[in-house]
């Protein structure tokens, strides 16, 4: 019997039915949790519409097929705006920057094109063929292109915010501790969605092995490299997440609060599992979308006011 | 350079300039601290008004003369509307439901009508005169008022979210762990916004002092209740909050996650401080707001739903 309130987040949201509905699910990550979170969510993308005005498909960062990313803008063309690159995930051996007639992953671009920001979504090489740290040499390299050709998009090579779930958020924190080389110039933020941070031996399943081999835990784990990073950084875990990210996450806290006296910026991303979180952009903006705008719009306001 | 985004939560956030000036305040907790915050702040609340369109004061809840609480209501009377209560901070010794004049914490109650809610705000009994459990005996007293009346002011006695900052959180957390006594019945959900769960003698300062006296921390400490509690929990914590704050958020996750194996529903309240927090509700919803509006949405729909 609420009344309806006169702003744009009750408008961005799923219905409560939809969300019991997610709820719902195991949080196993299986190709059946993918089948019915696309299930539920591909309408509501399809309302919105999940294609930006302008996407500038499968430009080359390097050499191998993969090296491909998609650039998003919106109906006006941007100037010097913010640049949100998204890496995919998909257990180190698949995924893909779009996959056509769907919103994956088309949905971020377009999400960050409405923002009036410029959407990148990258393509990597995968395991087992390519192991450990591939995936972060190409964020690096997608992140080079950008540097080099973003301007040409509307977009400000110095406010570069790298985006990334599941082992995308695996490779780009490898990417913001340098274990792929490459530099950080212009990166001004990091947004770390349901990724592994300790790479422990216990904490490795089968698909950490296929992509890391015998990669000691010292060498492969992110976790002291990210609490002493420059780069600010926006961490989320999904309620309905599987238990080893929610550990992953409470770790995180842990040791972010032992190096600075303070929690890190964690966002518990409510009613959604580690699929649907992505998916949440734009039709379930309090999930995520308001807190990931803010991070970006922070930390890409001009120098000096921050 | 970023577009005008077309949804309500831009407007209702504060300009980047002001969010600096409040990163830029010592976090300590003064008066100082209290003086700049309000002169920041108030502004923002006198335009778009921090007044609820009805509002019942002084209502008694019980025989002393803070035992007084007010009920806020929009300009159309709510039908069976979730009941919003809020419990002042002001470090067991101080604060008031309202300070003629200002927007504190009036503020409050007119953010919940805003929302189609019934809100009310609470005063209660004050050390060192009245030392624990007298706050949460006084939430509970307040709560029973509640449900035995709020049907008159349009709200649902079942539907009950409690909410408190600072010293106010650690009242509704006693409550909420059953310290003060009374019933929960009808209540849907408690808001713990920067406040002391771990009583240990390290973290109790000058203040928990006058109101806990001698207790013990094994008595006087909710960490162990509210991990195990029924009730639909959040957290928060300012990020501009005191060093105590941040280790008592961080316990909270630590515990959580020994407990449930998940993270807590813990806000970082960006870019705010100890003082600011329950300010930002209205003029920077992405701070707080957003979410506590979600959260209070979620468990207060009708059973089955969820």
């Amino acid at each position: 019997m609420t009344r309806p309130v006169p702003d744009g987040t009750k408008r961005e949201q799923l219905p409560p039915a939809v969300i019991a509905q997610l709820k719902a699910l195991p949080p196993a990550i299986t190709p059946e949790l993918g089948q019915a979170v696309w299930a539920l969510l591909t309408p509501f993308h399809e309302k919105i519409g999940y294609t930006a005005p302008r996407i500038d498909r499968d430009l080359r960062y390097g050499d191998h097929p993969r090296h491909r990313l998609d650039v998003h803008t919106g109906e006006e063309p941007p100037v010097a705006a913010p640049v949100f690159l998204f890496v995919h995930g998909g257990g180190f051996v698949g995924g893909d920057k779009n996959v056509p007639g769907t919103p994956r992953h088309d949905l971020v671009g377009a999400w960050a094109a409405r923002q009036g920001w410029v959407g990148v979504t990258m393509t990597y090489r995968l395991a087992p063929e390519h192991q450990w740290p591939a995936g972060a040499q190409d964020v690096a390299a997608a992140v080079g292109w950008i540097r080099d050709n973003i301007a040409g998009h509307g977009g400000d090579p110095g406010k570069i915010v790298v985006a990334g779930n599941s082992a995308g958020a695996v490779h780009v924190a490898s990417f913001i501790t340098g274990q792929g080389g490459g530099s950080l110039e212009g990166v001004a933020g990091a947004a770390l969605l349901s990724g592994i941070y300790d790479l422990a031996p216990d904490n490795r399943g089968a698909l950490e092995h296929v992509y890391y081999g015998d990669t000691p835990a010292e060498a492969a784990s992110t976790l002291p490299g990210l609490v002493d990073s420059p780069v600010p950084l926006l961490f989320s875990v999904a309620e309905r997440d599987p238990v080893n990210f929610h550990a992953q996450a409470a770790g995180v806290v842990a040791a972010w609060q032992a190096k600075h006296g303070a929690v890190p910026d964690l966002v518990r991303v409510e009613g959604h599992n580690h699929l649907s979180t992505i998916a949440s952009l734009g039709i379930d903006e309090p999930a995520l979308g308001v807190a990931l705008r803010r991070f970006v719009e922070r930390n890409t306001t001009r120098a000096g006011v921050f």
